[in-house]
């Protein structure tokens, strides 16, 4: 019996209550099309449309929406040949793109941290799975060993960080995406005795400042910015995997992006 | 006839009409207290206090917050350390701290911008001062060239990018601090003819994002990260040489800080 590409949806929100007003939305597409195969990634670049293609696969499932936008506010991108151009790509070839937001981060554990966590080979070193951060304590590591591991893990070429890299680290905070705001990360340094934060993305003067200041009274605090794209594909490869597990018979593929913000 | 820190507020405020609900106060300190000296920084990190008071100056003036809060939320830090230790030492000081913001930033040109600008010596390629982006046209340059002159202008070891660092350049859409996100600078690109756009900080998968979908489509958009901070605190230089000019007989100093986040 074919599998339809509403069927693959239903079966990927079931574990997890009704999400009222989600982002997780068909994009475009067919829901009644017969699933060929399938690719997941971060985001549908245009590149990764392209490749989503050439593979076969009829159904992309991103993380994060199409058009730059966590609504999909297209309103002002009418004129604009970029967002034409990629609009075009994605009609012509009939291609479904879903978007696995929401509902991923409600799986219990969250489907990104767990991939982040597996990426990072942390598993064993889990001390709790709170609701937007996991708190981990690793063997004593220096922040600039740390990186050291997480970039050869993740397959990346930079990272950012503040504080001191010399510094030996056990307790570390773990937040995907963009929860590296002030409100949420600040307090978890005191109240989970934190000697390390990573995170995605946040907010420049806020925990970054915070750490810098904390450094400046000669508090042990440091933090690490994988970015936002770095933090959160691992989770979507991860997906990849449990994808192909709940349907054996589809073809699924992981598409990885270049990191998008180059250093120079 | 001596100079409280009131008067000095009042002054900068005048050429702007009264803004409601405004983050710019009065955020420590006494308002009826004679001003000794004045020093101005992009935010009040704990060394910058503490170089504020080596040099004898008994008033602050910062862009952003104490707090690592843009609405100075500091309700969950009550038990933090490093939130205390700077309360302590900002207290027992009694130094006044006034944010300067939202009124320098509606000063005409706005005085975030009028600041970078100087500080890139760009002044002579202005085309068009709009609410939120100012629109330059320089002689033809990569990306490259333009980034180590950036660089270079502004004293910073490593700056982001998206797009080709081999691609000439002259027309450039240039925003400063929060200003990235992709409903702002994405349909400048068009608008405006953009070959490039700098800012300061804004959302990872949006601006980057439909960079990168441009060059995967063969089309000429670029774009430049410099950092919050460091799209803003040559604003706050410039307002320091400003400040010097109203009250001729203050000693008026500015502190740079260094870039809050260093790559690895």
């Amino acid at each position: 019996m074919p599998i339809t590409v509403q069927d693959v949806l239903d079966k990927l929100m079931e574990p997890v209550n009704h999400i009222q007003n989600t982002v997780d939305t068909l994009k475009a597409g067919d829901p009644a099309a017969e699933v060929k195969a399938i690719a997941t990634a971060f985001m549908a670049t245009h590149k990764v449309i392209e490749q989503t293609i050439a593979l076969g696969a009829n159904l992309l499932i991103t993380h994060e929406g199409i058009y730059f936008s966590h609504h999909d506010h297209t309103e002002d991108l009418e004129k604009d040949p970029v967002y034409n151009e990629k609009r075009r790509l994605i009609t012509e070839s009939g291609l479904a793109i879903y978007r696995f937001h929401d509902y991923w981060h409600r799986y219990k554990p969250d489907g990104i941290m767990a991939g982040l966590i597996q990426a990072l080979n942390w598993q064993s070193h889990i001390v709790e799975n709170q609701p937007a951060a996991t708190i981990l304590s690793i063997p004593s590591m220096t922040v600039a060993e740390i990186s050291e591991h997480i970039k050869g893990r993740l397959g990346i070429k930079f990272l950012r960080f503040a504080g001191d890299l010399s510094m030996k680290c056990t307790r570390i905070g773990l937040l995907a995406g963009y929860r590296g705001g002030g409100s949420l990360c600040i307090p978890l340094y005191e109240q989970e005795d934190l000697d390390l934060i990573i995170y995605g993305e946040g907010p420049e003067w806020e925990t970054p400042e915070y750490v810098r200041d904390a450094n400046n009274q000669g508090m042990k605090r440091n933090l690490i910015v994988l970015g936002h794209a770095e933090s959160e594909e691992p989770g979507m490869s991860y997906f990849a995997q449990c994808l192909q597990k709940m349907f054996p018979s589809i073809p699924t593929y992981f598409i990885p992006v270049e990191q998008a913000l180059q250093v120079i």
